[in-house]
């Protein structure tokens, strides 16, 4: 007999969002509810990690599982800890406190930054229309009586999909029809009135990380976010060991192509499942990224990215439909890829252009958003230089000897008082490693503290906090009060690394206040773009050049600008089109070929006390 | 060892076509060369079909196969008779001669027709250009380099698949490509000059039989034809049972399609194959068929043309993905659908009057297309009267006691001189039984002969060659002389049968010409289109006013009209744009709402002398 499914409700604290659902495990429906809860086994009950706690309940639960009885501790079943992938709540209510050691979330992402809002203007348009009835008197073939209703020239193209269906849709209907237009073309035919259903979605396709937000495209608003790993990492962390495994075969290619398209289904999926709505209801997609994540994701080889002189295979507004690209949306729908600016600097630098509008302002602005590559723009209304600063993955955590990713337990802040080192940790757990915004505030302590020289040296190996058993060390936890084995530490190669990263980004927007013939004292604004910029320490940011030391006031902090300025380009075709006259503004550095680049470069890598 | 295959020469009698290849059994090189020679069981060795005489040889063949010695008699071996199957040519060349029983041509498909020569203006255009190759000083990504080169606007669109293949098409070809236009869409872009090569293909969809032309479409030459059975026969022999098989339920429709595209697919490849022509040169397809086929071959169903009133789902010139319909020629070539002109009235008829011209000239002019509906066009430069008369399946032999189709052995002429009956068979082998033109010459001759009546009843049952043991029937032949097993013969059920079907053709035109105004006597000239209209007997024709009694010079054989057309179209695109102008002054007659059609239809059966 097949298991009678109830419904039931289930409050996750603390975020207190509610979930409904039909009986199922906790994991299941914190997933569609789009709560942060860890399962690296995907459920499968071997890693343990989904531990929660039933606060109360109304109703009632399944027994404890063998699998729990191993996993927990006597005193954790005590408290009412249950493993999220194994309770099934069965009938009723509960609340479930969700511990931080149980949350996906690393960072949160932050939502808050510049406004995206627009006038929304959809590329898909919905008319609903009534067709009289066929007879002997009017023997007109169904198409052609539909765009004779929707009085649109017999050019008018439709999808094959879109007429298969046709016939079919109009008899069930009562012949009372919407019928979707992308431009002069007919894309979908669906019974009764759904003109009020027309959604989208905007990707940031980011080489670790790939963001999604669905929009109803006829109030503009967006009513779901997800995000997932770019599960491309395990081909390479950085961009370099993804040209090269995708440039080996074209196998290899397309194998990459299927994981950004397979990890965008899914995120499609969930956004859906959060709001009820069916993928066939997203007619639209627009994507930015940058250069290799763009071309490895229409399915074109980043090879020649790779090679000086950097040449992509295509910059423009491109689109194409969804179905060649395997989406699981309307299929007819199509997917847009902003352009991009140049070989390594995508389309994700034009969406920050769009989001903080600096292509419209008399003043001019800085726009950092800072990555592996970060992407570097200056300029205003009248001009706009851009380039790409080989920044190097020491902002990401990674060639940093206790370096981690900015998830749960990584130092994301850092003040050294007194001799001591005091830090905070994502979800407030103990220290496993440190992360970007953790590292910069660290150096800049250190420097600050006179413990490291300009040049990132030690000053004084005596001191306390610095180990000298091997390599010297600047010791900012030690193993017993770690949540990892071993301590937590600092090296001059480390901080090196580090140096050379931020020198990076100074020699950037340096040569380009150059090129665009100002001071960068002249600068009026500066736009920190993505997450990251987010959780950055702005003072310490100055103190390292990472910014150029302007007043507090005048920095801001943009938040998810990539998704956000893929969301502008998806909610309104008048600001899409927008983008040419943009970029027509915008001018490309390649900074390798800058004669002053290494004379820079090398000036920039110290920390210096006399700013700009 | 691999076998050494070295270059030979294959002369087939009677045609005296040369088929050059690598050594290979004389089969395939036949297929290879589009020869006729049957070979039903594929090559195996087991049905013995495929006896050829060779003539003479230089060179070597290989010796007898066992399954020859089995196969063949001593006299034939004697003769230089072999297998095609077994006999393999080595080395030089040799001529074959292939005997009527070997032939696996039924009829020959006539070419003979009106001619369709147009000047060729392809849809396809291709442009040779020179891209200069980038460097730091030129960072424009490929695909804006290569528009710049063509002079094209930004618009101009690209497919996913031709942009997947660019940048590494652009460097293999050290910047020298041909690019494919379909409008302003980029369908190829091809390393070095090849534009010369554009080809495409012309496709008629029958019920019962699938043609296809290969043209070089920069010369406008026909360069291969092939023809299969349609292996919807399966599924019924006409039409309504396809209907209806399609409309039970949506995999049946999906099974009907594949037939047709996998049968298209078959016969791309031979003309390919004849011609030396990759598929992927192949850019440009368009076809025509009734409206069912039509709608089968997009996969829309045919369910509402099957039911008053009869609507199809679309009529329009469209134009499609050869992707989306899964066809073995280019992909990003196009697939375009001739227009229909109504339920029963297919695009085949419209290329009936692409060929034919009547929509240009003065005087006016009956085309006739005769099939188990035939289409009747009626009409001049002002107006065009189309109809289609449910002729039923006797004029291709079925529903008649000894009917076949017009293949091997089939009585496909008849006189009757002096009492006796004489005949002549296609292949002049011994007859099987009877095809539709044999029918109308037998009718027509019984009727002259008065051994019938005009509503088709034996005058007189002693007459020598009607037997009445049972159901009176008139000899054709009897069962010694046949190579069949019984008598061919004929009874009046089928004279009555046949006098329905040639009642229903002229029902047709008589009542075409009173909606025009005129008497049948003012038709000027009369088109005979499709291949079964030009085995027809003319005087016989008139006799059973299958057409109106003109004169013989005013009646045009006119050919394969239907290929002929869509090849038209194919060939010019400024013929195809033409098409709505003609489409313009076409007007369907809806038969059976027409009151006076019972009364015509009852009066058209018997067999009359006053004519008209």
């Amino acid at each position: 007999m097949p298991e009678e499914k109830s419904s039931v409700s289930v409050m996750f604290e603390p975020d207190g969002k509610v979930v409904s659902g039909t009986s199922d495990t906790l994991l299941e429906l914190a997933l569609n509810g789009n709560v942060s809860l860890r399962g690296e086994c995907g459920g499968a009950g071997t890693c343990g990690k989904c531990r929660v706690q039933i606060i109360r309940h109304y109703g009632s639960l399944n027994e404890l599982t063998r699998t729990e009885e191993e996993k927990l501790s006597d005193d954790e079943i005590k408290d009412g800890y249950r493993l999220a992938c194994q309770a099934k709540i069965l009938s009723g209510n509960c609340t479930v406190y969700i511990p931080p050691g149980s949350r996906s979330a690393k960072r949160e992402i932050s939502a808050v930054g510049l406004d995206e809002d627009v006038t929304p203007e959809p590329a898909v348009k919905k008319i609903h229309i009534h067709i009289g009835k066929s007879s002997f008197s009017d023997i007109r073939p169904d198409l052609e009586r539909l765009r004779s209703e929707l009085r649109c020239p017999k050019e008018t193209e439709i999808s094959l999909g879109t007429l298969t269906e046709l016939p079919k849709i109009l008899r069930k209907s009562g012949w009372d029809v919407t019928v979707g237009m992308y431009g002069n073309r007919i894309i979908s035919v669906e019974p009764g009135d759904t003109t009020e259903e027309i959604f989208g979605i905007s990707v940031d396709i980011g080489s670790s990380k790939v963001i999604c937000h669905l929009v109803n495209l006829i109030t503009g608003e967006t009513i779901a976010r997800a995000n997932a790993e770019n599960p491309q990492v395990m081909y390479g962390e950085d961009i370099v060991s993804r040209i090269t495994y995708a440039s080996r075969k074209p196998e290899n290619l397309g194998k990459l192509r299927r994981l950004i398209a397979d990890t965008i289904n899914f995120l499609i999926d969930s956004v859906c499942r959060q709001s009820g709505i069916s993928p066939e209801s997203v007619y639209d997609m627009v994507f930015v990224g940058n250069s290799v994540m763009h071309h490895i994701f229409l399915g074109i080889t980043p090879k020649y990215i790779g090679v000086a002189p950097f040449i992509p295979a295509v910059g423009d507004l491109v689109s194409f439909p969804a179905k060649d690209l395997s989406l699981n949306m309307n299929g007819e729908g199509l997917v847009t890829a902003i352009p991009l600016i140049g070989g390594y600097i995508g389309s994700d630098a034009v969406a920050n252009l769009l989001i903080t509008k600096i292509y419209e302002q008399d003043e001019i602005s800085l726009v950092i958003d800072i990555g592996t590559n970060s992407e570097i723009l200056l300029g205003n209304s009248e001009k706009i230089l851009a380039c790409s600063a080989p920044s190097g993955p020491s902002f990401e955590g990674a060639h940093i000897s206790s370096g981690m990713k900015a998830v749960s337990g990584a130092i994301e802040s850092v003040k050294i008082e007194d001799g001591n080192v005091i830090y905070r940790t994502i979800d407030d757990v103990k220290p496993k490693g440190i992360c970007g915004s953790g590292v910069i505030d660290l150096v800049a302590e250190l420097y600050r503290e006179k413990i490291i020289t300009g040049t990132g040296k030690f000053r004084d190996l005596s001191h306390p906090k610095i180990k000298v058993d091997g390599v010297p060390e600047f010791v900012i936890e030690e193993s017993f009060d770690t949540g990892n084995n071993g301590d937590i530490t600092i090296t001059e190669k480390d901080i090196n690394e580090f140096l050379l990263a931020k020198g990076s980004l100074k020699t950037g927007w340096t040569i380009l206040a150059e090129k665009f013939g100002i001071e960068p004292s002249q600068i009026k604004k500066v736009y920190l773009a993505g997450s990251f910029g987010t959780h950055v320490n702005i003072e310490n940011a100055v103190i390292l050049d990472i910014i150029p030391g302007i007043k507090r006031e005048n920095i801001v902090f943009a938040g998810e600008t990539a998704v956000g300025g893929a969301k502008i380009a998806l909610k309104s075709v008048h600001e899409r089109r927008k983008l040419e006259k943009i970029l027509e503004k915008v001018e490309y550095i390649e900074l390798s070929v800058e004669k002053s680049f290494n004379r820079r470069y090398i000036r920039s890598i110290p920390i210096s006390r006399d700013k700009n």
